[in-house]
C-alpha cells in the first residue's frame, strides 16, 4: 500500500495549519465537520495517530474511532431531530477515499431526504459554524 | 429508540435458523456473505450480542466489531485483488437500515467498477460459496 502521506489536508487540521469546525477532540482523535456536507451536521471522525486507511491502522486506535463516531452519531439524533445516522469510511481511491487519513464519515439523516452527492457544495460558514455548536452542546447532554 | 427485535433474520442467523456463508466467526462476532452483494464478495459484519444499530450497542462490541471488519477488509484485498474497501453502516430506516440488528458492509471494490445498487440481485449460491471460499483462505494467511 501506497505510504502514508503527512501533507494530506486531515494532517493540516491536525497541526492546526487549516481550519476546521471542530465539534470534538482528545488526545487520541479528532471531530470536525465536513465543509462539503451530504447533509447538515456531517461530520468526520479521524485518529490523531497517523494512518492512510482501514488497512493499515492499528486496531486499538481503529475501534477508538468507531467508539467516537457512536458518541457523534448519538449526539447528532440530538442536535439535528435526526430519524437515523449513516456511516461511511472509504479506503483507496477504488474504495471512495479522497483524503488519505483514516475517516469515518458520521451523517445525520432525516425520513426522506436523500443525501447529496458527495463533494456537490460547499457549505456556508455560519451554517457550519452553527451546526457545530449543536453538536457540541448535545455532546455535552449524552 | 425502537427496542431490539429478536426475529430479525440476522439474529436466526446467529441461532442458526437461517442458513449462511460464514465466512469469520469467535464468541463475539459473525462475519457472513450479503446474499445481495453490491461487488463480489459483500460481507456483513455482526456482533453477537444483540445491538439494533450503532445507538444502542455498547462501545466494547462497537468497537470489536471495526476490529473484524479491518480483517475482513485486508483478506477481501488479497483474495478478490481488490484495489480499495467501501465500509458503510446504515443507522435506522432513514439512514439506510434495512435489517435491524446492527451490521458493518465491508465491500470489494475494483477501480473503475462502480457497486451494484442495494438489494438489487440475489447472487447465485455457488458464486457465494466461492467467495467464502477465497475469504476464508486469504484470512488464514493475514
Amino acid at each position: 500500500m501506497t505510504a502514508y502521506d503527512p501533507n494530506n489536508i486531515f494532517a493540516k487540521i491536525l497541526r492546526g495549519e487549516l481550519p476546521a469546525h471542530r465539534v470534538y477532540e482528545d488526545d487520541r482523535a479528532l471531530a470536525f465537520l465536513d465543509i462539503m456536507p451530504r447533509a447538515p451536521g456531517h461530520t468526520l471522525v479521524i485518529p490523531k495517530n497517523p494512518a492512510r486507511n482501514i488497512l493499515d491502522i492499528d486496531s486499538d486506535n481503529l475501534g477508538y474511532v468507531a467508539t467516537i463516531a457512536q458518541r457523534i452519531a448519538r449526539a447528532q439524533m440530538q442536535a439535528f431531530g435526526a430519524d437515523g445516522i449513516t456511516v461511511q469510511q472509504f479506503n483507496e481511491s477504488a474504495g471512495g477515499q479522497v483524503v488519505f487519513h483514516l475517516h469515518v464519515h458520521v451523517i445525520p439523516r432525516l425520513d426522506g431526504v436523500a443525501m447529496k452527492p458527495p463533494a456537490s457544495e460547499m457549505a456556508k460558514p455560519e451554517d457550519l459554524a452553527a451546526a457545530a455548536e449543536k453538536i457540541r452542546a448535545a455532546l455535552k447532554n449524552l
